[in-house]
């Protein structure tokens, strides 16, 4: 075991290949990586208590900076001691600055370059964000990690990305100035979409200020799987080797272990949870929609083999009978499942790192797994 | 500890007053007794899985014959295993018949002495239950308590009861004849409204019939507090001591101890549930509608004093959150809390009763109870 060291301090325990296995040493615990976190948005990893989390093994969760400050309020968290005694998780947290929320907000929210003023998707009431604000909210939220208040631009738009990223290094240095709080780790945000000479300056300019981690985002936002790759693979040199880097918003497994091939330490996705309850289930050889016709007299676990709570006491017929009754149960059990799935591939690939056999742990992994078919229109084979 | 019988017999183990506290032996368990029974409708308690049952100590757990025989259907609770194996819930269970559910669907049944015909709330198709089709059904569901197929009239109409009651007597009996299995405790239903004569007629009836329990239906649907109090004081002495008398539907916490108090043994009810879904607290003090902008800074548990995981992990300020929020975790907290009480104060009642102490707990528990106001306007004190 690794001493407690409350500090941000990143052990590098061993490689195979670029997939690092380490451990971060937060204040509320150690993360042990590659660690994927479950998002709690409005401080509850939907449809679960922190006592499934704790069963689950999970580690790290994430919660985020829009939602709380509109509701409940951070302050209001703040006078309840913080977002660890308010939604009783006693282990790290992460919380993003609110950026992406309110850049998502694209009909009613307009940008500076001091900051962002955007409406609430609640009531419409007008508010601003600056990185001194996001970071203040960050304080009072109280989690062990917070994020660089940043902009996340269309991963493909050159223009845009060139104008943007000078915006996110001027705020960068301005929430490392704004920061109070010696408990929280405050990590930068690598951006530049999927321009290699974007991104190299990026992780150039922010690594000179010297942050306790690293986030990659801007991914998982509209590029091809292709692009998303050759992106980490540019960036993952550039960045120090012992500060954890922190892929933002990706949780598919095959994501998982790309992401974890390519150096990555840190993951977060509502994946799990949102698809849990939408009524379908990640397995190792891809997803299943548990609504479908065919579960509906199935005796058999969601997934073969495995040891979650959902998968070894119920039967796929039982779920399908709970989503079709609109039963909260399914949403529980689902999520159970893919969060256990997610929990557990991220500690086989730890083993595997540190046995270092992972390039056969991935190569199986990927060639059993059958990803989600496509959004956009396959090309077809003839010209 | 009483020697396992899972042979539907009553031990009755302590009288305080009219209070009674005893074993009766099933299957899959023995009830202690006074019991109360969380619903699980469609095989489900909602918001909570079987684990969290178990944590509450919850022994006997009550399903809706109507719902599951339309969804997913009893051939296939029956295929996969029975409802024990179907949900996963390894102690007693009890199926209601079904009627209450299809009488209550006023405006698409027909009732005639053979059955009842009915459509689904769920698609409009049409069905129909005759006392022979619901024990077939509650057979294949396979609960270690199954009911006779009764009507449950509005209590207060004399005329109707005199007809219905009639319809109960001759369907109680078909029921004892169709039934097959020797693992299911079939219970009669004493009914008559309010009304001491057609009570007594029914006790009488159905005594005579030697059911291994009786059930007393047609009250918590439209009588006062007083006429049902008179309806159970009637109806004890005339049940035999050694059955278990189980009230239908009863399930608020003054309600379980003025029920206590005039001999019944079993109870179910969906308020604890529904009410938790709906935000709201049951508590010794009377009910709290966690909603309440006061909550919104409270840094005090639901209920002070209470055991429950609720009340041990968050504050009102968090509950109220995630109502506001409209997060499954509210449901699920509440509704640990509401039945956790409703499950501790019946062991509560039972160790009073074997102290012959019950009449000074029943008389604190009711003075510090303040009961939800009706909803007919109460009288004024001016003439």
């Amino acid at each position: 075991m690794t001493e407690a060291r409350p500090d941000f301090h990143f052990d590098l325990h061993a490689r195979s290949g670029r997939a690092r296995a380490g451990v971060f040493h937060t204040p509320h615990g150690d993360l042990l990586t590659p660690v994927f976190a479950p998002v709690g948005t409005a401080a509850t990893v939907k449809a679960l208590t922190p006592a499934h989390l704790t069963e689950l093994g999970a580690s790290l969760v994430l919660s985020n900076t829009y939602h709380l400050y509109l509701r409940p309020g951070d302050e209001l968290v703040r006078e309840l001691g913080g977002l660890h005694a308010f939604m009783h998780w006693p282990g790290p947290i992460l919380t993003d600055s609110g950026g992406f929320q309110v850049f998502s907000l694209s009909n009613t929210r307009k940008i500076d370059n001091d900051g962002v003023t955007f409406k609430s998707h609640i009531d419409g009431s007008a508010h601003r964000f600056t990185p001194e604000k996001s970071i203040a909210i960050q304080e009072n939220l109280g989690a062990d990690i917070i994020m660089a208040f940043d902009e996340c631009p269309p991963p493909l738009d050159r223009a845009y990305n060139r104008i943007a990223l000078d915006r996110t290094h001027a705020w960068a240095a301005r929430c490392l100035t704004a920061k109070t709080r010696p408990d929280q780790a405050l990590f930068g945000i690598v951006q530049g979409g999927i321009f290699p000479d974007l991104r190299e300056e990026s992780a150039r300019y922010l690594t000179e200020l010297n942050f306790p981690g690293y986030a990659i985002g801007g991914l998982a936002v509209g590029e091809s799987k292709a692009q998303m790759h050759a992106t980490l693979e540019v960036v993952e040199p550039l960045l120090p080797a012992d500060k954890p880097r922190y892929l933002m918003g990706v949780g598919s497994p095959e994501d998982l272990v790309n992401g974890v091939l390519r150096g990555v330490d840190i993951f977060d996705c509502v994946l799990p949870t949102r698809l849990a309850r939408n009524g379908a289930a990640l397995t190792r050889a891809g997803r299943l929609n548990m609504k479908n016709a065919p579960y509906a007299r199935d005796p058999r676990p969601v997934e073969a083999g495995c040891t979650c709570y959902c998968c070894t006491h119920f039967t796929r017929a039982y779920i399908r009978h709970l989503i079709i009754a609109e039963e909260i149960l399914a949403a529980t059990l689902l999520t159970l499942h893919n969060v256990h799935l997610l929990l557990t591939l991220m500690r086989e690939m730890r083993a595997a790192i540190l046995n270092n056999t992972f390039a056969d742990y991935a190569e199986n992994f990927l060639a059993n797994y059958k990803p989600q078919v496509a959004k956009s229109p396959t090309p077809t084979s003839t010209p």
